[in-house]
């Protein structure tokens, strides 16, 4: 198995790449259902409608680990992207806004799944604080948020706030140590270079869809 | 301004394309919020940390609008991308699932705003039946889903189901009609060609978080 590069200059990878390395992840997985056990990267990109260049190109950045006129074998190349992602260690989440978005995503399986795990979900609503979530949890009280990060080692704050208490709730979330920040708000938040503060658009999955009714004559 | 292929053969096109022009729409956005008029593929490259050989192929797929050496007008830009997009057309929405993924959404302002328009909400849990949601409308029996889409010309069925009951709920979406589908059920659904069924996976935005976690020192 050759070793990829571990100490990657995270600058030169795109968000695009990161994002299609989880879509090559979801690819393995259905190939190792369906029983393969190589896989090239001409495959790769029939199967699942992909650019073997722009695979190639993307695996690449992290080390050479197909064989030429073999492919990748298939167990290797998911645990390599499993490595590169940073999916091999636990990951724990806070949430913040108990609201409907909130409590569906405590207990929307793929943030309490694997390596993920939800280990609180606070609201700074009085009405709100002490009901039980879907997951079992209690809401706590947003003013926790500090020593709750500590103590249970959290990873990632994740915002599902109104949009008008988004940018505060970031800022508090990288006052405690957060280094990453999921923001589900529709507005945008600003946090200092240390931190990956992303925003969640769902309305772009929308956009594709439209897309497909424009152009296949809708 | 120079016309682009109005019949695009939609399958050449990859849905990565599709997500960049989303957020090829986003940027300019902001460039236009910033006071810019033109910009050239490599300036849109640089400010939002995308590749600029990608943008132009990108938005030659639609035949060619930039002028060499001056770039893109950004006002010009914009309407095409929306009108690629199919922007320009209202789409109305119906959810099926009315737990709290499908309250969330009904008053998610990237749903309910521009030309995208929630017009039901659906549920078969005869408790959940009669309640009034967070955008005003009352959560209506999901057996009604077939005239709902008639009488209400529904374009996009999204689907906030459990998983168990998604495939179901595509499949009396298919039947209504509908040829278009968005799940947030964490399982994948099936349809026929005709239609562009696509499942939402939030776990994607979490895996980007977890790369930066694993390389950025954490």
């Amino acid at each position: 198995m050759a070793a990829y590069k571990r100490h990657i200059d995270t600058d030169s990878i795109s968000e695009l790449t990161i994002s299609r390395l989880s879509i090559y992840l979801r690819c393995v997985d259905q190939l190792l259902e369906a029983g393969l056990e190589t896989v090239s990267s001409q495959e790769l990109a029939k199967r699942f409608n992909l650019n073997s260049a722009q695979i190639r190109k993307d695996l690449a950045y992290f080390g050479e680990f197909g064989v030429r006129g073999v492919g990748y074998n298939v167990r290797e190349l998911r645990q390599y992207i499993i490595e590169i992602l940073g999916l091999d260690r636990e990951r724990r989440l806070v949430i913040v806004g108990a609201g409907n978005l909130g409590l569906a995503l405590c207990h929307y399986s793929g943030f309490s799944k694997g390596n993920f795990l939800v280990v609180g979900v606070l609201d700074s609503d009085p009405t709100r604080i002490g009901d039980a979530t879907p997951a079992g949890l209690l809401v706590e009280d947003a003013e926790r948020l500090p020593e709750i990060v500590t103590q249970r080692r959290v990873d990632i704050g994740v915002i599902t706030t109104t949009p008008a208490a988004a940018q505060a709730v970031c800022d508090r979330m990288v006052q405690a140590g957060l280094r990453t920040v999921l923001n589900f708000a529709p507005t945008r938040v600003r946090a200092p270079e240390h931190v990956l503060a992303k925003t969640v658009d769902l309305k772009v999955h929308l956009e594709e869809l439209s897309f497909f009714l424009a152009h296949a004559g809708g």
